[in-house]
């Protein structure tokens, strides 16, 4: 049976248009079914502009949608059947296996943790993955919204890792490390010092602390740090990594064919921010499988986040979680939490 | 009267050659006065090697010194003359402006802090400076050591930050801004929420929070992190760069002239990492002129720090950051200590 996406109609900077074409896009190369929700009208006209010949593509009707700027919570208390709340419960009634949205990611969190819920023993939905593409078999973790982390959840983001690594990237032991300013134990602030231990003794395949300058060369499979740190990070190299494609356009702009020069600029940006060339990504440790969209993301960026959502729903990405975490936690005993 | 700089001539990678031929250089470009910290035969036998006419170079003698890989403070307690302590002492005593070491850091700082102290109210070093050439107008605050910070740790760095963007940079009123995971007030870290509205009515340029991406395109004059967040970004940014350089290289060998490629790769290393070719900087905050230069310093770049140590002298940085210090903590009152 093919994989069910719920697809958030409205959500995005470039919604509708780009969103309905990305998931027919996606529904065409791999195999997909899609369930798109949003105005009926909207949505059929949409559709009509694209052969959808041979696709299994479903509308759910609904009238109401997140905006930008709107606190996600409170928007999705008053707004009940707002595009991406009515996706996400397609995922919990079963009636989907997976919901994308590019719309505003509080609300793609907020209807997740409402809907779905995390996997026991996790609070909250952890974001992170391999971000540079001088480093694909590199993923770090946190990047989003966990700041001010306790060593437990250090060590979930490390779990998640570990199996993100196992499944997604296909390495057999991942090898897991705690971003610090030195590579001995003890150096670190404090969250560091006391997560050390922690994963000394976890089972994971832990090879201790590395620094900064070891995010770019991949020295761990699995980096992690607190979502302050790991969103600083990321944008800091995308950032980067756009001034250096600017300044080699300028430097290298008539000295040798375009075509080489665009080879070297867009690998620059790719090299600095490959989260970007994938168009978005899982929250891990969802029970369930929901998954964002950049805000901006076109069409063919949007198809691709389907591709993930397919990986990770036949992978079964959550139920490894699960049973990983079970195990890891069995073998260090439940007095951390 | 010519300034007089302490150089620690065992301390580096590189020394005492380097070191000794960095002094003289030093003292030949920038008019300082030297007295080199070391074995007197060593000492002299390195000076024999140069043309030192004309300059004021004096000795002192000992024949004690740190090394690699010592616990600083516990090495100092045992090494009661080693170079670092007597160079840092002859600041002291008067009998120089400046102490110079590129010997282990964390004995430069345990050195400074026994014989010279911080400056009234600040506990501990702060290390920071512009360290991309993307943007040489922008500095970050902390670098260094100071990890697991309180909010009044962060109006210091912000002070710091803000005497030396005026007295080393010449900008008139640097804006200050907090780094953050975004812009609104709320969003970030605990400290940063809380030291959110202290900045606020600090009397500093404050402008608010800046994001990862905000740090290359120097969207504020002084960015203030924990030196956590500091360090780690500093060595991201280096290592991301020595990537990129080598990737360029690959990429355009043979395609352009190789002195041109040479530009281009210099300039990558230098845009992401002008620190080091500055070859080091003071500490912020001692009460005196300490500077650490980088352990694998080279003669050109120790002459460098000998530059920089005569400006901070010369400025009276240190004079400036216990007025404004005294100033601002004058405006906001003194219940946030």
């Amino acid at each position: 049976m093919a994989i069910r996406i719920a697809v958030d109609g409205m959500g995005g900077d470039n919604a509708p248009g780009e969103i309905v074409k990305g998931a027919v896009m996606g529904a065409r190369q791999y195999g997909a079914d899609i369930i798109l929700v949003g105005p009926q009208d909207v949505m059929q006209g949409e559709l009509a502009k694209h052969d959808t010949s041979g696709l299994n593509i479903d509308i759910v009707h609904t009238d109401e949608y997140l905006v930008e700027g709107e606190h996600p919570a409170y928007a999705l208390r008053k707004k009940r059947k707002a595009s991406i709340a009515v996706a996400t419960k397609l995922v919990k009634s079963g009636d989907a296996d997976a919901v994308i949205s590019a719309g505003p990611t509080g609300g793609v969190v907020a209807s997740a943790l409402q809907f779905l819920g995390t996997i026991e023993g996790i609070s909250r939905p952890v974001v992170g993955g391999a971000f540079l593409g001088f480093t694909p078999n590199m993923l770090m973790m946190d990047m989003g919204g966990n700041v001010d982390c306790k060593p437990y959840q250090f060590l979930d983001f490390a779990i998640v890792g570990t199996v993100f690594a196992k499944k997604m990237l296909g390495i057999e032991n991942p090898t897991v490390a705690l971003l610090s300013i030195g590579a001995e134990e003890g150096k670190g602030n404090e969250v560091v010092r006391e997560s050390y231990p922690l994963f000394a003794k976890s089972g994971l395949n832990f090879i201790g602390q590395v620094e900064g300058y070891d995010i770019p060369t991949g020295k761990a499979n699995v980096i992690i740090c607190d979502g302050f740190v790991g969103n600083i990070i990321v944008k800091f190299g995308e950032s980067l990594g756009k001034l250096i494609a600017k300044y080699l356009e300028n430097e290298l702009k008539g000295k040798i064919p375009d075509a080489d020069l665009k080879h070297i600029t867009d690998y620059m940006i790719y090299a600095t921010n490959a989260a970007d060339a994938r168009g978005g990504g899982p929250l891990w440790a969802i029970n369930g499988v929901s998954c964002v969209a950049h805000g901006r993301a076109i069409a063919e960026e949007f198809a691709k986040v389907i591709e993930q959502a397919k990986i990770v729903v036949e992978k079964d990405i959550v139920g490894s979680l699960k049973a990983e975490l079970a195990e890891i936690r069995s073998k260090i005993g439940n007095d951390i939490y």
